[in-house]
């Protein structure tokens, strides 16, 4: 057995069993120790932020990592925008990068670089395998790493891989579910007793899924407080017969109105809330001056354990529930716009599905629309680098064969990474993607704005619109065997979504606005 | 006149006036600026990497730096695997990446990541402006460090951008050309008046412009030296007319033999020659034992200089050139095959042209047959990172309008800057793409046997076969605004060929294998 071969058997053995892979030369013995192992998935991508990307969603959906396969430090390099938004979304990955065989480093051929240093600015773990005897105990710790929710980056020198190994490596135990802080579980039901009103619950992480939002909800029965989740959040449990919470604005102008009242702010994993850039003359900080601050529980805590505490110390139970007032699903007809687009996704939403945001402008009113349509899960971005989305869902369907992916997409960030649908094509994936083509970056016409910048002449508009020539995303989709359909009208809008939704596999709505 | 003016009138005022670009907020100052100083040329990708490997490619054909505009370090990290073959190219960069304002970076916003790490591994020069009044400073001194072949990152955060300045700042002075090692020169002249046949003159960078070749070639009249390039070189000046000479193979069972009776190497800014890879029982260097290795110059000194100077001490004349027997061209019938391929492409190449070569396995044998095609430049990937090409021809074009670039690149490469072609389209460039569509990763077939991975059974297939689907690189360029023509015979594809060469603008034509 050979170190990669001891690496792979590592991996299956640790249950890392999906590894998305761009491999190059350094991981041919890799991809050949496929051959010789049952038991792992490798799914292809034509280029590496498909590869990272997917990674991200794999993890999101199923709780455990999956590894990725790149090669050197450039192909890490093209994965490092989708590795920032996996790490923070406190995702989970197993990184495998070839290296030259380590004799071979100092003759500086063309591919090499400086590969740890590409790696640590996206990656809690670093290491590189010294040799081949190493390579399956190296594998061992990235994967209790990973399952520690870590980018954890292994970078394996050719002759690591083709040398002799001994075999599998068991992985660490892994480490105790963390806890939750008592004290500030007691500080902040001692709060909420007091002035439930005044104060706000915001979530992310396990306060989100459905058992952490069923939790909230009673809290928020019993106590009059407000619970919101992040401006974005990793996954959220949403949808009719669940308890359908806001989000803190993007805009700031939005956001400070929202939250100047409140004089106290609980922490379900979520962090204090920051504005997403900072623009001249207005506050980083969204919080008003003088509330107080109180986290329950940080990234990866146990916030399940976390809530029933609270609810335990606040009495709160399942009949201190209210009812909601949700806005009806409908089925829109007359001019597409922001609205009918909203209520035509929330009307065909099948039950159990992952929708994956990455919808920008066109999406900022989506969540009153979607609150009473089917259950379903809703992921967005966390690290704001846009090419996100198709990648996530990418993942997100091979984590979740069962359940329809369904994938929102400015045509901006769809170009990113547009490779993803050769990778649902060739896996069949049950992914439907709608591209909002409104041929701009429009969310920079508001940036431009924001800043201060004034209004922009030809110049600057040429930089934010995509107008000229306009994407053909149906043709774009054709060229990677996805088949596609292009909408101008709600009616059509309505079908185009009944008809992806029916059937399984990838399918490609453009939404031209 | 704020911070990011005063950097545009910089780049104006230092001869830095393309800037490719892919901006986000942080960035809107510096795009509004565009409308208040004249003279800047923005070219806008749909990805990052297609704007670091247009400044390559404008860097190499034009002889000074462009700028790139970048959001923030996922926007960099996107683009750090071209900037990696732009560094190995010895090509000059500025780089402009923005930041969040100072004052926020603490908040840890979403985008936050350590920008400057990110940059080391790619840059030779790495830099955060403190403030608006030191942009104007800063970027002056990026574009020196640029002009001299260096990959610069000027890193702006956007207070610095919006803040106050004072106005342009004087670029320093460039440094004086550097020279050559005199001794070297009298070494080489010494070693190749002994014993010329037994001598190797390895050459890239200056050694190759229409001037070195033609001063080797007097060289190898004179004393019987043999006169290579590197496998790979930034820009190679051929064509009738012009000094023939072969590159060292890719494949080391091919270099070996060729080298194996040098006594002595003299290197024009060439490397030491080094294996791509490392492979079991195979050595790294590719010289003989005991040869030895002279350099007259390094990458960026005077190799014109050191050229002359060397065929001074050899008394080397134009009149002791050598006629050379090339391969005739012929316009090609019958099947498409990789020599049928290289004829056509031999017979089509328009006076001047620039072509652009990442055709891997389909073009290892495009030397020969295009040595007495038209005068041309020709451009390789130095770093190793597929997806240079496509981009490198756009930044090409732009650096040269009256002169018709040809991109030639295999499938998988092409998808990894498939965007390339919807700025190719927006520029109205003349780029003709020829995407040689053998649905798979050809090279990496032959890299498994390399590395004694054996033989692939489905799994590794799966991994390095792109035929399921097929990739239908018309509608892809149909859909980013490029019209494209499929040919799988070789009249169709000579036609195909003549066509787009006659007209102006970009055109893709598939090469189905």
């Amino acid at each position: 057995m050979n170190g990669a071969e001891s690496l792979v058997r590592t991996l299956v053995a640790g249950n890392v069993d999906v590894c998305f892979a761009n491999p190059g030369t350094s991981e041919m013995h890799f991809v050949a120790a496929l051959d010789r192992v049952e038991g792992m998935r490798c799914v292809l991508g034509l280029f590496e932020g498909v590869v990272t990307g997917a990674a991200d969603g794999y993890f999101r959906m199923k709780g455990t990592p999956a590894s990725t396969l790149l090669h050197l430090g450039p192909g890490l390099a093209n994965g490092l925008a989708n590795l920032h938004n996996a790490k923070k979304a406190n995702s989970g990955i197993v990184n495998i990068v070839g290296q030259h065989a380590v004799y071979h480093i100092e003759y500086n051929a063309p591919l090499t670089s400086d590969i740890e240093g590409l790696a640590r600015p996206m990656s809690q773990w670093v290491h590189t395998s010294p040799d081949s005897k190493s390579v399956a105990k190296d594998g061992a710790a990235a994967i209790a790493a990973a399952k520690d929710r870590q980018i954890a980056t292994l970078i394996l020198p050719a002759d690591t891989a083709w040398g002799a190994a001994d075999g599998v490596a068991p992985v660490p135990a892994e480490k105790q579910s963390a806890g939750y802080s008592a004290q500030a579980v007691e500080t902040a039901a001692r709060i909420m007793k007091d002035g439930g009103a005044s104060t706000l619950l915001l979530m992310t992480g396990q306060g989100l899924t459905e058992k952490g939002v069923a939790l909230a909800e009673q809290i928020a029965g019993k106590t009059g407080c407000k619970v919101m989740g992040q401006t974005y959040n990793p996954r959220m449990a949403r949808g009719r017969g669940r308890f359908s919470i806001d989000r803190i604005p993007y805009v700031i102008e939005a956001a400070l109105p929202l939250l100047k009242d409140f004089k106290n702010i609980v922490l379900v994993e979520a962090n204090d809330p920051v504005a997403f850039f900072a623009y001249p003359n207005k506050p980083s900080m969204l919080k008003p001056e003088g509330c107080e601050v109180h986290r329950i529980t940080a990234g990866g805590e146990n916030s399940i354990a976390a809530l029933e505490a609270l609810a335990g110390a606040l009495g709160a139970k399942p009949s201190d529930v209210k009812p909601q007032k949700l806005t009806e699903l409908v089925k829109p007809t007359g001019a597409l716009n922001h609205t009918t687009i909203a209520q035509a996704i929330a009307y065909a939403i099948p039950e159990n599905a992952i929708m994956v945001d990455e919808s920008l402008t066109t999406g900022r009113g989506f969540f009153p629309p979607t609150a009473a349509a089917a259950p379903h899960d809703w992921l967005q971005n966390m690290g704001g680098s846009i090419g996100f989305s198709t990648p996530v869902a990418t993942g997100a369907a091979v984590a979740c064969p069962d359940r329809k992916v369904i994938c929102m997409v400015g045509d901006g960030s769809a170009m990113y990474t547009l490779q993803s649908l050769w990778t649902q094509a060739r896996e069949e994936l049950d992914i439907t993607t709608i591209v909002f083509a409104n041929r701009k970056y429009q969310i920079l016409l508001g940036e431009f704005a924001g800043v201060d910048a004034g209004e922009p002449g030809q110049r600057a508009l040429d930089m934010l619109n995509l107008d000229r020539p306009t994407l053909d995303w149906v043709s774009l989709a054709k060229g990677m065997g996805v088949p596609g359909v292009s909408v101008s009208n709600v009616d059509d809008f309505n079908k185009a979504l009944a008809n992806a939704i029916a059937a399984k596999g990838p399918k490609l709505i453009e939404v031209v606005m």
